[in-house]
């Protein structure tokens, strides 16, 4: 495997968009039509996700090079979720898609190394995302483990949550919180970078905040940016922009309701709103990504 | 089921100690005798540490009324593992142990409200540990759920490990970030507090830092203190004294390996090893908790 920063930068250039796709599968939101097919127990609901998002997978394949499950919906379904979860991972693996597992874990030690061997040995996941509170240690046995398997980190810096500021606001020395994170994000990104010139540790960062997005994109010129918050949570694809380096690299923007659950549950045709979402959403983003191509 | 806060304190009372057994299950340290009869690919590991675990909670449960199963461990096995957290999950409850689930989550609503479920539903967990970074949206959804059910929070102040400080220290308007959070957590365990007090929302505080330790006690006068870093961390006994109100209440202290694994994998009395080192910490805390009885 290629380093991972030029993993990401292949799939989101061999598409033209930095679309990544978030799977957040919801029981009440699912097609009616595939719910009749299981019953809202932890294995029927885990059955009825992993039915739903193989689906999503083939459809969005062809438009989208980057996915990202959130751990907690599968989760929340018990064993069965993770099953299904790992059959997600592997159609996303077979179907050449870059995949970010959204887990925000965040532990130190020999715990921080169970978490990597679950990311990337069990669910063989691309990327993780990390949560900064512990520090250096919370970090660093992950990046190790991702060193040696050519894969990534995304480090939480600037959350796209109205609540966001409590604590990552808090100014310290001169500089809020979130910035003190991203200095120690871009300088783990540096310690390894690719032929693309970018680094295996990305920043999360919202783009329900443009300014700071602009603000952290020069503070971290070697970090990937996964950028939430566009569509549902209130960010325009021109919200996006700041989180771009010069050719549209170095951002990937999540949807993950606008793309995955454009349709009333009773709508049989589901897959087709989805298929449209995405195009439109692939297209506004490359839009933004390459605003003068 | 009573207060969380009142559930707590009478496990800690009726066993007169703080212990709080740790389980972090290893492939490596597992009993040769326990290893030899599974092999070590994910679904053996699992079964493993189900066998183990199980028989770790039957050993301690008279001497220590807590017990917090690290999520990490069982992920690392994939689905079975999270088969194996269940089993461990449900004896525990059998044998009237509280259960905190350390998984140190932190996302917002939906997903927030989705590992709130794989906690305190599927798990059956009494409390589950909570990630500050995000602010108050990723505490609130847990804190509705774990009162709608009893349960309990437990947030990450200041950790034990030696980075613990890289964020947690930088001062914000004259006071250290861990400050900021400790008065968050104060007022949220405020909201609702049992006849023993305390609140539902805990802290984690590591004994590594015992000026803290005293510091944040005073800060915090409502909130359970979950206290890492006794044992095998480098703390001592004496080290966890200024976490406790009078009377002993108000903290239970976690000690992992060195009460699961105090002995060589080839030791055929592990079991009694076990029960030695439950027995000494139990006293040795009980001590620390009550001074002057």
């Amino acid at each position: 495997m290629a380093h991972f920063a030029d993993r990401l930068t292949a799939a989101v250039q061999a598409r033209a968009t930095p679309l990544c796709v978030g799977l957040d599968p919801r029981w009440d939101s699912l097609p009616l039509a595939l719910r009749q097919r299981f019953d809202a127990s932890p294995a029927g609901r885990a059955s009825a996700y992993e039915a739903f998002c193989l689906r999503v997978l083939d459809i969005v394949a062809p438009h989208a090079g980057v996915i990202k499950p959130q751990s907690a919906f599968f989760e929340a379904c018990g064993p069965d979720g993770l099953k299904a979860l790992l059959a997600v991972m592997r159609r996303a693996r077979q179907l050449g898609l870059v995949t970010i597992l959204d887990a925000k874990r965040g532990d130190i030690a020999s715990t921080a190394e169970a978490y990597a061997e679950m990311a990337f040995d069990v669910y063989d996941a691309d990327a993780i995302t990390l949560n900064p509170y512990l520090g250096k240690d919370a970090i660093e046995p992950f990046l190790k483990r991702a060193r040696q398997n050519e894969r990534g980190l995304f480090v939480l810096v600037r959350t796209s949550n109205p609540g966001g500021g409590q604590f990552q606001n808090l100014a310290a020395a001169g500089k809020p919180l979130y910035v003190h994170v991203a200095d120690a994000v871009e300088s783990w990104s540096n310690e390894s970078r690719g032929g693309c010139g970018l680094g295996d540790v990305g920043a999360v960062v919202g783009a329900t905040h443009p300014t700071e997005l602009r603000e952290l994109r020069k503070i971290m010129p070697s970090a990937i940016f996964l950028v939430p918050g566009y569509g549902a949570q209130g960010a325009s694809a021109a919200d996006t922009a700041g989180a771009f380096l010069p050719g549209g690299r170095g951002a990937v923007v999540n949807s993950a309701r606008g793309i995955t659950f454009p349709f009333k549950p009773d709508d049989a045709n589901w897959e087709a709103a989805i298929d449209a979402a995405t195009q439109q959403a692939a297209h506004e983003l490359g839009q933004a990504a390459n605003p003068h191509p």
